[in-house]
Protein backbone atom coordinates (compact mmCIF):
# COMPACT_ATOMS: atom_id res chain seq x y z
CA UNK A 1 0.00 0.00 0.00
CA UNK A 2 1.35 3.45 -0.69
CA UNK A 3 1.34 6.63 0.92
CA UNK A 4 0.79 9.86 -0.70
CA UNK A 5 1.24 13.29 1.16
CA UNK A 6 0.29 16.08 0.08
CA UNK A 7 1.50 19.54 1.74
CA UNK A 8 0.92 23.27 0.60
CA UNK A 9 3.72 25.95 0.81
CA UNK A 10 3.66 27.44 4.33
CA UNK A 11 2.22 31.10 4.16
CA UNK A 12 4.35 33.11 1.90
CA UNK A 13 4.69 36.61 1.49
CA UNK A 14 1.73 37.79 -0.15
CA UNK A 15 -0.48 35.55 1.67
CA UNK A 16 0.50 37.92 4.54
CA UNK A 17 0.11 41.17 2.56
CA UNK A 18 -3.79 40.06 1.29
CA UNK A 19 -2.22 39.63 -2.58
CA UNK A 20 -3.26 37.57 -5.06
CA UNK A 21 -0.43 35.97 -6.28
CA UNK A 22 -0.66 32.93 -8.72
CA UNK A 23 2.23 32.46 -10.59
CA UNK A 24 4.40 35.45 -9.25
CA UNK A 25 7.33 33.65 -7.35
CA UNK A 26 6.63 34.97 -3.81
CA UNK A 27 8.92 33.74 -1.38
CA UNK A 28 7.92 32.44 2.16
CA UNK A 29 7.85 34.63 4.85
CA UNK A 30 9.48 33.90 8.24
CA UNK A 31 6.11 32.09 9.39
CA UNK A 32 6.29 30.43 6.82
CA UNK A 33 9.83 29.04 7.00
CA UNK A 34 8.91 27.81 10.46
CA UNK A 35 5.60 26.02 9.13
CA UNK A 36 7.81 24.54 6.86
CA UNK A 37 9.96 22.91 9.10
CA UNK A 38 7.64 21.99 11.59
CA UNK A 39 5.93 19.76 8.61
CA UNK A 40 9.54 17.99 7.88
CA UNK A 41 9.22 17.45 12.17
CA UNK A 42 5.73 15.98 11.96
CA UNK A 43 6.91 14.28 8.62
CA UNK A 44 9.62 12.29 10.77
CA UNK A 45 7.61 11.70 13.58
CA UNK A 46 5.13 9.69 11.50
CA UNK A 47 8.09 7.83 10.46
CA UNK A 48 6.49 8.83 6.76
CA UNK A 49 9.60 7.72 4.23
CA UNK A 50 9.43 8.81 0.26
CA UNK A 51 10.72 7.43 -2.65
CA UNK A 52 9.77 10.56 -4.67
CA UNK A 53 9.19 14.71 -4.22
CA UNK A 54 7.57 16.29 -6.34
CA UNK A 55 6.90 19.93 -6.76
CA UNK A 56 6.35 23.70 -8.78
CA UNK A 57 9.40 25.63 -9.95
CA UNK A 58 7.40 28.62 -7.34
CA UNK A 59 10.19 29.20 -4.84
CA UNK A 60 7.61 29.06 -2.28
CA UNK A 61 6.74 25.34 -2.73
CA UNK A 62 10.10 24.16 -3.43
CA UNK A 63 11.58 25.76 -0.46
CA UNK A 64 8.61 24.00 1.70
CA UNK A 65 9.45 20.84 0.13
CA UNK A 66 13.79 21.17 1.25
CA UNK A 67 12.33 22.15 4.40
CA UNK A 68 10.21 19.34 4.73
CA UNK A 69 12.80 17.22 3.61
CA UNK A 70 15.87 18.05 5.19
CA UNK A 71 13.65 18.21 8.81
CA UNK A 72 12.82 14.60 7.93
CA UNK A 73 16.28 13.18 6.82
CA UNK A 74 15.72 12.45 3.42
CA UNK A 75 17.03 15.94 1.10
CA UNK A 76 18.63 13.41 -0.46
CA UNK A 77 15.29 11.53 -2.41
CA UNK A 78 14.94 12.24 -6.18
CA UNK A 79 12.85 15.65 -6.93
CA UNK A 80 10.81 16.65 -9.90
CA UNK A 81 9.85 20.27 -10.62
CA UNK A 82 7.20 21.19 -13.05
CA UNK A 83 4.72 23.82 -13.95
CA UNK A 84 1.88 21.51 -13.98
CA UNK A 85 2.34 21.91 -10.41
CA UNK A 86 2.15 25.25 -10.39
CA UNK A 87 -0.73 27.59 -8.85
CA UNK A 88 -3.57 28.71 -10.67
CA UNK A 89 -2.59 31.61 -12.71
CA UNK A 90 -4.70 34.53 -11.25
CA UNK A 91 -4.21 36.31 -14.71
CA UNK A 92 -4.47 40.39 -14.59
CA UNK A 93 -5.58 40.11 -10.65
CA UNK A 94 -1.85 38.78 -9.87
CA UNK A 95 0.02 41.65 -7.66
CA UNK A 96 -3.44 43.00 -6.73
CA UNK A 97 -4.40 43.26 -2.91
CA UNK A 98 -7.66 41.22 -2.16
CA UNK A 99 -9.48 44.21 -0.61
CA UNK A 100 -8.33 46.86 -3.17
CA UNK A 101 -9.98 44.58 -5.84
CA UNK A 102 -12.92 44.06 -3.86
CA UNK A 103 -13.61 47.87 -4.24
CA UNK A 104 -12.83 48.07 -7.63
CA UNK A 105 -15.41 45.42 -9.17
CA UNK A 106 -17.26 44.74 -6.51
CA UNK A 107 -17.38 42.03 -3.83
CA UNK A 108 -19.77 39.71 -5.72
CA UNK A 109 -17.46 39.81 -9.07
CA UNK A 110 -14.60 39.20 -6.78
CA UNK A 111 -16.18 36.34 -4.64
CA UNK A 112 -17.28 34.87 -8.09
CA UNK A 113 -13.25 34.60 -9.61
CA UNK A 114 -12.18 33.40 -6.15
CA UNK A 115 -14.36 30.76 -5.65
CA UNK A 116 -16.34 30.08 -9.17
CA UNK A 117 -14.80 26.85 -10.23
CA UNK A 118 -15.18 27.32 -14.41
CA UNK A 119 -14.99 31.60 -14.38
CA UNK A 120 -11.90 32.69 -15.66
CA UNK A 121 -10.21 35.84 -14.25
CA UNK A 122 -9.44 39.35 -16.57
CA UNK A 123 -6.49 37.62 -18.53
CA UNK A 124 -3.02 38.75 -18.57
CA UNK A 125 -1.67 39.32 -22.38
CA UNK A 126 1.55 37.78 -23.60
CA UNK A 127 2.85 40.86 -24.07
CA UNK A 128 2.36 42.07 -20.39
CA UNK A 129 5.52 42.60 -18.07
CA UNK A 130 4.15 40.40 -15.37
CA UNK A 131 3.45 37.59 -18.46
CA UNK A 132 4.84 33.68 -17.79
CA UNK A 133 6.12 34.39 -21.46
CA UNK A 134 8.78 36.37 -20.26
CA UNK A 135 10.18 34.14 -17.99
CA UNK A 136 13.34 31.70 -18.65
CA UNK A 137 11.76 28.82 -16.49
CA UNK A 138 8.74 28.75 -18.92
CA UNK A 139 10.79 28.84 -22.07
CA UNK A 140 10.73 25.60 -23.29
CA UNK A 141 6.98 25.31 -23.07
CA UNK A 142 4.96 25.57 -25.87
CA UNK A 143 3.81 29.50 -25.88
CA UNK A 144 0.10 28.02 -26.94
CA UNK A 145 -0.42 26.83 -23.07
CA UNK A 146 1.27 29.53 -21.41
CA UNK A 147 -1.66 30.39 -19.15
CA UNK A 148 -2.90 34.43 -19.14
CA UNK A 149 -5.02 33.21 -16.20
CA UNK A 150 -6.90 30.00 -14.90
CA UNK A 151 -9.71 29.18 -13.03
CA UNK A 152 -9.76 26.03 -10.84
CA UNK A 153 -10.85 23.83 -13.87
CA UNK A 154 -8.02 24.70 -16.10
CA UNK A 155 -5.79 24.04 -13.98
CA UNK A 156 -7.22 20.55 -12.84
CA UNK A 157 -7.15 19.92 -16.50
CA UNK A 158 -3.09 20.88 -16.80
CA UNK A 159 -2.48 18.95 -13.30
CA UNK A 160 -4.00 15.57 -13.76
CA UNK A 161 -1.80 14.71 -17.15
CA UNK A 162 0.77 14.76 -14.72
CA UNK A 163 -0.72 12.89 -12.24
CA UNK A 164 -1.31 9.97 -14.85
CA UNK A 165 2.04 9.96 -16.72
CA UNK A 166 4.13 10.70 -13.33
CA UNK A 167 2.15 10.34 -9.85
CA UNK A 168 0.05 7.67 -10.51
CA UNK A 169 2.61 4.95 -11.79
CA UNK A 170 4.80 5.33 -8.95
CA UNK A 171 1.77 4.56 -6.65
CA UNK A 172 1.12 1.70 -8.24
CA UNK A 173 4.25 0.43 -8.20
CA UNK A 174 4.19 1.37 -4.17
CA UNK A 175 6.17 3.82 -3.90
CA UNK A 176 5.24 6.44 -1.53
CA UNK A 177 5.47 10.35 -2.57
CA UNK A 178 5.22 13.63 -1.44
CA UNK A 179 3.85 16.55 -3.16
CA UNK A 180 4.24 20.40 -2.06
CA UNK A 181 2.62 22.66 -4.07
CA UNK A 182 0.02 25.14 -3.72
CA UNK A 183 -3.44 25.89 -2.74
CA UNK A 184 -5.32 25.26 -6.15
CA UNK A 185 -3.17 22.97 -7.83
CA UNK A 186 -3.67 20.75 -4.44
CA UNK A 187 -7.42 21.11 -4.71
CA UNK A 188 -7.59 19.84 -8.10
CA UNK A 189 -5.73 16.91 -6.94
CA UNK A 190 -7.91 16.37 -4.40
CA UNK A 191 -10.41 16.42 -6.01
CA UNK A 192 -9.59 13.91 -9.09
CA UNK A 193 -8.40 12.07 -6.08
CA UNK A 194 -11.47 11.49 -4.08
CA UNK A 195 -14.41 12.58 -6.76
CA UNK A 196 -15.26 15.83 -5.93
CA UNK A 197 -18.00 17.50 -7.17
CA UNK A 198 -17.24 21.01 -8.68
CA UNK A 199 -19.74 22.56 -6.56
CA UNK A 200 -18.00 20.98 -3.26
CA UNK A 201 -14.79 21.11 -4.30
CA UNK A 202 -14.22 25.08 -3.65
CA UNK A 203 -15.22 24.80 0.35
CA UNK A 204 -11.63 21.89 0.62
CA UNK A 205 -9.54 24.37 2.39
CA UNK A 206 -5.84 22.99 3.18
CA UNK A 207 -4.01 25.39 6.10
CA UNK A 208 -0.72 25.86 4.82
CA UNK A 209 2.52 23.41 5.97
CA UNK A 210 0.66 20.79 7.09
CA UNK A 211 0.41 17.58 5.57
CA UNK A 212 -1.79 15.70 4.37
CA UNK A 213 -1.14 11.54 4.60
CA UNK A 214 -3.51 9.58 1.95
CA UNK A 215 -3.38 5.52 1.97
CA UNK A 216 -4.30 3.68 -1.33
CA UNK A 217 -4.67 0.19 -2.31
CA UNK A 218 -2.82 -1.15 -5.08
CA UNK A 219 -5.78 -0.20 -7.32
CA UNK A 220 -4.99 3.32 -6.43
CA UNK A 221 -8.45 3.38 -4.48
CA UNK A 222 -8.22 5.76 -1.13
CA UNK A 223 -8.37 3.73 2.14
CA UNK A 224 -7.59 6.69 3.95
CA UNK A 225 -7.02 10.39 4.66
CA UNK A 226 -4.57 11.89 7.56
CA UNK A 227 -3.40 15.06 8.36
CA UNK A 228 -0.53 15.62 10.38
CA UNK A 229 -0.43 18.47 13.30
CA UNK B 1 29.27 28.25 -26.06
CA UNK B 2 28.37 25.93 -22.42
CA UNK B 3 29.87 27.20 -19.10
CA UNK B 4 29.62 24.52 -16.48
CA UNK B 5 30.05 25.60 -12.77
CA UNK B 6 31.94 23.52 -10.55
CA UNK B 7 31.25 24.30 -6.24
CA UNK B 8 32.48 22.18 -3.58
CA UNK B 9 30.50 21.93 -0.67
CA UNK B 10 30.69 25.12 2.02
CA UNK B 11 32.30 23.74 5.30
CA UNK B 12 30.65 21.01 7.02
CA UNK B 13 30.75 19.88 10.71
CA UNK B 14 32.84 17.64 10.46
CA UNK B 15 35.44 19.66 8.29
CA UNK B 16 35.41 22.00 11.65
CA UNK B 17 35.95 18.74 13.74
CA UNK B 18 38.82 17.61 11.37
CA UNK B 19 37.23 14.17 10.91
CA UNK B 20 37.44 11.71 8.23
CA UNK B 21 33.78 12.25 6.33
CA UNK B 22 33.68 10.33 3.58
CA UNK B 23 29.87 9.20 3.21
CA UNK B 24 29.38 10.50 6.36
CA UNK B 25 25.29 12.49 5.84
CA UNK B 26 27.05 15.34 7.61
CA UNK B 27 25.32 18.79 7.46
CA UNK B 28 26.90 22.29 6.84
CA UNK B 29 28.09 24.31 9.57
CA UNK B 30 27.13 27.95 10.25
CA UNK B 31 30.17 28.98 8.24
CA UNK B 32 29.15 26.34 5.89
CA UNK B 33 25.80 28.11 5.34
CA UNK B 34 26.92 31.29 4.96
CA UNK B 35 29.77 30.18 2.24
CA UNK B 36 26.83 28.63 0.20
CA UNK B 37 25.09 31.61 0.28
CA UNK B 38 27.78 33.97 -0.94
CA UNK B 39 28.23 31.69 -3.96
CA UNK B 40 24.69 32.52 -4.83
CA UNK B 41 25.42 35.86 -4.19
CA UNK B 42 28.57 35.60 -6.53
CA UNK B 43 26.62 33.63 -9.28
CA UNK B 44 23.99 36.55 -9.30
CA UNK B 45 26.69 38.76 -10.09
CA UNK B 46 28.42 37.41 -12.39
CA UNK B 47 25.01 36.63 -14.54
CA UNK B 48 25.58 33.19 -14.50
CA UNK B 49 22.04 31.50 -15.87
CA UNK B 50 21.98 27.30 -15.38
CA UNK B 51 19.88 24.95 -17.40
CA UNK B 52 20.85 21.87 -15.21
CA UNK B 53 22.01 21.23 -11.82
CA UNK B 54 23.41 18.27 -10.40
CA UNK B 55 24.36 17.11 -6.87
CA UNK B 56 25.84 14.25 -5.07
CA UNK B 57 22.97 12.69 -2.18
CA UNK B 58 24.69 14.02 0.48
CA UNK B 59 22.80 16.78 2.20
CA UNK B 60 25.85 19.28 2.75
CA UNK B 61 25.97 19.26 -1.16
CA UNK B 62 22.92 19.13 -1.65
CA UNK B 63 21.84 22.65 0.57
CA UNK B 64 24.73 24.36 -0.79
CA UNK B 65 23.23 23.82 -4.47
CA UNK B 66 20.11 25.00 -2.83
CA UNK B 67 21.34 27.99 -1.49
CA UNK B 68 23.62 28.80 -4.33
CA UNK B 69 20.11 28.48 -7.24
CA UNK B 70 18.42 30.43 -4.42
CA UNK B 71 20.95 33.55 -4.10
CA UNK B 72 20.90 33.26 -7.76
CA UNK B 73 17.27 33.44 -8.47
CA UNK B 74 16.70 30.04 -10.01
CA UNK B 75 15.95 27.26 -7.41
CA UNK B 76 13.27 26.63 -10.40
CA UNK B 77 16.35 24.45 -12.53
CA UNK B 78 16.32 20.89 -12.83
CA UNK B 79 18.08 18.89 -10.38
CA UNK B 80 19.66 15.58 -10.24
CA UNK B 81 21.30 13.67 -7.56
CA UNK B 82 23.40 10.73 -7.46
CA UNK B 83 25.45 8.82 -5.52
CA UNK B 84 28.26 9.22 -8.20
CA UNK B 85 28.98 12.80 -7.43
CA UNK B 86 29.50 11.85 -3.46
CA UNK B 87 32.67 12.12 -1.77
CA UNK B 88 35.55 9.49 -1.91
CA UNK B 89 34.25 7.06 0.66
CA UNK B 90 37.07 7.35 3.02
CA UNK B 91 36.41 3.21 4.45
CA UNK B 92 36.86 2.56 7.85
CA UNK B 93 38.62 5.95 8.48
CA UNK B 94 35.00 7.39 8.31
CA UNK B 95 34.68 9.28 11.96
CA UNK B 96 37.70 9.22 13.29
CA UNK B 97 39.85 12.68 13.39
CA UNK B 98 42.61 13.16 11.08
CA UNK B 99 44.96 13.85 14.17
CA UNK B 100 44.13 10.59 16.36
CA UNK B 101 44.57 8.81 12.86
CA UNK B 102 48.00 10.16 12.38
CA UNK B 103 48.79 8.66 16.09
CA UNK B 104 47.64 5.27 15.69
CA UNK B 105 49.25 4.62 12.17
CA UNK B 106 51.96 7.42 11.78
CA UNK B 107 51.68 10.18 9.95
CA UNK B 108 53.13 9.01 6.41
CA UNK B 109 50.43 6.27 6.15
CA UNK B 110 47.78 8.38 6.68
CA UNK B 111 49.30 10.88 4.66
CA UNK B 112 49.63 8.20 2.17
CA UNK B 113 45.78 7.57 2.34
CA UNK B 114 45.04 11.36 1.83
CA UNK B 115 47.09 12.05 -1.02
CA UNK B 116 47.91 8.80 -3.30
CA UNK B 117 45.98 8.32 -6.41
CA UNK B 118 45.28 4.98 -6.26
CA UNK B 119 46.20 3.49 -2.60
CA UNK B 120 42.57 2.26 -0.78
CA UNK B 121 42.21 3.18 2.78
CA UNK B 122 41.15 0.51 5.33
CA UNK B 123 37.45 -1.04 3.97
CA UNK B 124 34.60 -0.96 5.86
CA UNK B 125 32.88 -4.28 5.46
CA UNK B 126 29.20 -4.89 4.12
CA UNK B 127 28.13 -5.98 7.86
CA UNK B 128 29.40 -2.89 9.86
CA UNK B 129 27.12 -0.40 11.24
CA UNK B 130 28.24 2.38 9.27
CA UNK B 131 28.00 0.80 5.80
CA UNK B 132 26.42 2.12 3.46
CA UNK B 133 25.04 -1.00 2.51
CA UNK B 134 22.56 -0.24 5.30
CA UNK B 135 21.63 3.29 3.94
CA UNK B 136 17.99 3.18 2.59
CA UNK B 137 19.85 5.82 -0.24
CA UNK B 138 22.04 3.21 -1.85
CA UNK B 139 19.05 0.30 -1.80
CA UNK B 140 18.36 0.59 -5.27
CA UNK B 141 22.01 0.31 -6.44
CA UNK B 142 23.78 -3.49 -7.19
CA UNK B 143 25.51 -4.14 -3.60
CA UNK B 144 28.60 -5.03 -5.68
CA UNK B 145 28.99 -1.32 -6.11
CA UNK B 146 28.69 0.06 -3.02
CA UNK B 147 32.25 0.52 -1.92
CA UNK B 148 33.84 0.16 1.39
CA UNK B 149 36.51 2.38 0.74
CA UNK B 150 37.84 4.17 -2.16
CA UNK B 151 40.63 6.33 -3.17
CA UNK B 152 41.18 9.05 -6.11
CA UNK B 153 41.20 6.55 -8.81
CA UNK B 154 38.26 4.37 -7.78
CA UNK B 155 36.24 7.98 -7.29
CA UNK B 156 37.22 8.87 -10.82
CA UNK B 157 36.16 5.99 -12.55
CA UNK B 158 32.69 5.92 -11.06
CA UNK B 159 32.10 9.70 -11.70
CA UNK B 160 32.68 9.69 -15.12
CA UNK B 161 30.20 7.63 -16.57
CA UNK B 162 27.87 10.32 -15.38
CA UNK B 163 29.74 13.04 -16.60
CA UNK B 164 29.72 11.05 -20.33
CA UNK B 165 26.34 10.40 -19.98
CA UNK B 166 24.71 13.03 -18.32
CA UNK B 167 26.69 16.49 -18.17
CA UNK B 168 28.48 16.24 -21.37
CA UNK B 169 25.89 15.77 -23.58
CA UNK B 170 24.00 18.81 -21.73
CA UNK B 171 27.07 21.07 -22.77
CA UNK B 172 27.66 19.82 -25.99
CA UNK B 173 23.83 21.79 -26.58
CA UNK B 174 24.96 24.69 -25.33
CA UNK B 175 22.97 24.05 -21.53
CA UNK B 176 24.57 25.67 -18.85
CA UNK B 177 25.65 23.03 -16.43
CA UNK B 178 26.24 23.47 -12.05
CA UNK B 179 27.34 20.89 -10.03
CA UNK B 180 27.77 21.30 -6.02
CA UNK B 181 29.64 17.86 -4.74
CA UNK B 182 32.87 17.50 -2.78
CA UNK B 183 36.66 18.21 -3.03
CA UNK B 184 37.29 14.64 -4.37
CA UNK B 185 34.44 13.89 -7.03
CA UNK B 186 34.94 17.52 -7.79
CA UNK B 187 38.73 16.71 -8.22
CA UNK B 188 38.02 13.62 -10.21
CA UNK B 189 35.54 15.73 -12.34
CA UNK B 190 39.02 18.06 -13.41
CA UNK B 191 41.15 15.90 -13.45
CA UNK B 192 39.40 14.53 -16.62
CA UNK B 193 37.96 17.48 -17.66
CA UNK B 194 41.70 19.22 -17.58
CA UNK B 195 43.73 16.23 -18.49
CA UNK B 196 45.74 16.42 -15.01
CA UNK B 197 48.06 13.89 -14.46
CA UNK B 198 48.15 11.22 -11.33
CA UNK B 199 50.92 13.08 -9.63
CA UNK B 200 49.74 16.62 -9.83
CA UNK B 201 45.60 16.14 -9.43
CA UNK B 202 46.28 15.57 -5.69
CA UNK B 203 48.05 19.05 -5.63
CA UNK B 204 44.45 20.71 -6.83
CA UNK B 205 42.22 22.22 -3.61
CA UNK B 206 38.76 23.79 -4.16
CA UNK B 207 38.06 26.28 -1.58
CA UNK B 208 35.03 25.26 0.20
CA UNK B 209 31.69 27.06 -1.61
CA UNK B 210 33.69 29.18 -4.17
CA UNK B 211 32.41 28.40 -7.82
CA UNK B 212 34.34 27.72 -10.40
CA UNK B 213 33.55 28.65 -13.78
CA UNK B 214 34.57 26.15 -16.75
CA UNK B 215 33.95 27.79 -20.47
CA UNK B 216 33.86 25.47 -23.30
CA UNK B 217 33.74 25.44 -27.21
CA UNK B 218 31.40 23.16 -29.15
CA UNK B 219 34.01 20.32 -28.73
CA UNK B 220 33.90 20.78 -25.30
CA UNK B 221 37.55 21.56 -25.18
CA UNK B 222 38.45 23.82 -21.95
CA UNK B 223 38.23 28.12 -23.25
CA UNK B 224 38.31 29.37 -19.84
CA UNK B 225 38.59 28.74 -16.00
CA UNK B 226 37.56 31.73 -13.37
CA UNK B 227 37.23 31.59 -9.54
CA UNK B 228 34.52 33.64 -8.44
CA UNK B 229 35.24 35.55 -4.89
Amino acid sequence: MAKLVLIRHGQSQWNLSNQFTGWVDVDLSDEGVKQAQNAGKLIKEAGLEFDYAYTSVLTRAIKTLHYALEGSDQLWIPETKTWRLNERHYGALQGQNKAEAAKKWGDDQVHTWRRSYDVLPPLLDANDEGSAANDRRYANLDPKIIPGGENLKVTLERVIPFWEDEIAPKLLDGKNVIIAAHGNSLRALSKYIEDISDDDIINLEMATGEPVVYDFNDKLEVQGKTKLN
